[in-house]
């Protein structure tokens, strides 16, 4: 098997950056992106950040951390500023806001070149198999908060 | 081709009710249905209430009303209350909140039984094969008006 | 909530009718509807005639029919015919072509009026959590036999 | 914007590789991606492969060689040999089996490791905006053709 370097993305600027191509399942009959394809451009960059900082959601599963845990969105405030078109290459910019109990917040924003093409404010929870919220466990909790904008300094 | 009555849900109190199925494409590992799939839910609702007040995507794009014109998610709020599971019927109600020049807003809620599920405040605008804001032709925002809070006396 | 009587199909002709509406997320760039949604037409269709002669997803991966038990496709064969478009009402004829100890094999046809759309013949596998191929419980597959080619009689 | 050098895959050995890791959208709730997924997979690879020699779909569809085009997608034959599951990093194997006049035949493999997935065998064709077969423009074809068996000497 190849090694894929980027595949993940990176972590840069205190955040992580993931570049989308956009496909034929993307795309929709007004030749855009269908909108409800970020949803799952933004949870991809989700997941690949904290895949970079070493949390994997079968780990989470798995209890290797503990109980058994999953993340799952609660709310999520999706803007969308420009169409995207199939063959675009996007990158979702995503930074935590907040990381406390059995919550984190990220902010999201997806461009193409330097153009601002949609936006979301994410709050997700950290809950069992049954859907109760339940505490990440502290060393997780510890590794995200480096990423908050108070440890960061800015 | 048999009848289908109820396949575009039905007007209901002012606003629309359609019942939506969850299949296997719907759900996700953790067991539940996937945050994004219910973006998907509720675009299903507004088209087939716009559908039962004879507002047809293919009659917009193809410029039966005048200009050529499609509808397009500008913003989304999106909270999710209870995890949904595979073969659950859900309802989803939508209500019309606003529309004025280029843009309706909708507030919609899913429900299994009487428990909510999620709910969305979407802004559409109304735009054209080239993305600019476009007004709604009068007799269809006229349409719309009427099922207003302000038109339902409510 | 409401009674939605057809939201399943309908049994006919010793086989199932399911409806199905070409919405936004169905549809691509070129205008048609993107060929891999099909394959969530057939499987909506295929939950769907399993729920009407009581055979539910949910009591399977309960194991109330005894062990845990999920269905998985194994092999798919499809062909697109024609196009189909936003708003397009399509429906999923789908009948049973075997059934013996942990496979089962459907036919499935995708029209508009009388147009063919998308056909498919798709092998199903009857798996335990853990992936293995298991025998559908008597009843179950007697059931499912009772729609077999042989027994009515064609 | 950053430079992403392999997120359209790699040409290797006469054919193309793409990775594609597996996030929250491809599973189901039996822990396993959902088969319809696979579709997508395969058809990011093919347009990730046609981009790396220089064959885009928003050029074909703007008409920048000759008449408005686009590929469409006429049978296709899948077979699922193992689940895939959360966090996998899969690789997508593509090759061309056939180009002659409006078609394209390819194979495709998806694999875990050293561990097959997945196979599908893919008839394309090239089409107008209509929905009509029309040939590809013959310096594509030619490009294509040096990808096939025979040219590769195999």
């Amino acid at each position: 098997m190849t090694d894929w370097p980027d595949l993940a993305g990176r972590l840069e600027d205190g955040g992580h950056v993931l570049p989308v191509r956009v496909y034929y399942e993307d795309t929709d009959f007004t030749g855009a992106v269908y909108h409800g394809r970020f949803v799952n451009f933004f949870e991809r960059a989700r997941s690949d950040f904290l895949r970079l900082i070493d949390i994997h959601h079968t780990d989470l599963a798995k209890g290797v951390h503990g109980a058994a845990l999953a993340f799952a969105v609660q709310s999520l405030t999706l803007t969308f500023t420009r169409p995207a078109r199939i063959d675009d290459l996007l990158e979702v910019h995503s930074s935590f806001s907040d990381c406390r109990g059995a919550r984190l917040k990220l902010d999201q924003l997806i461009y193409r070149g330097d153009d601002l093409i949609a936006s979301a404010a994410v709050n997700v929870a950290v809950i069992t198999p049954e859907g109760r919220p339940s505490r990440l466990p502290k060393h997780l909790a510890d590794t995200i908060s480096r990423f908050l904008p108070s440890e960061l300094g800015s």
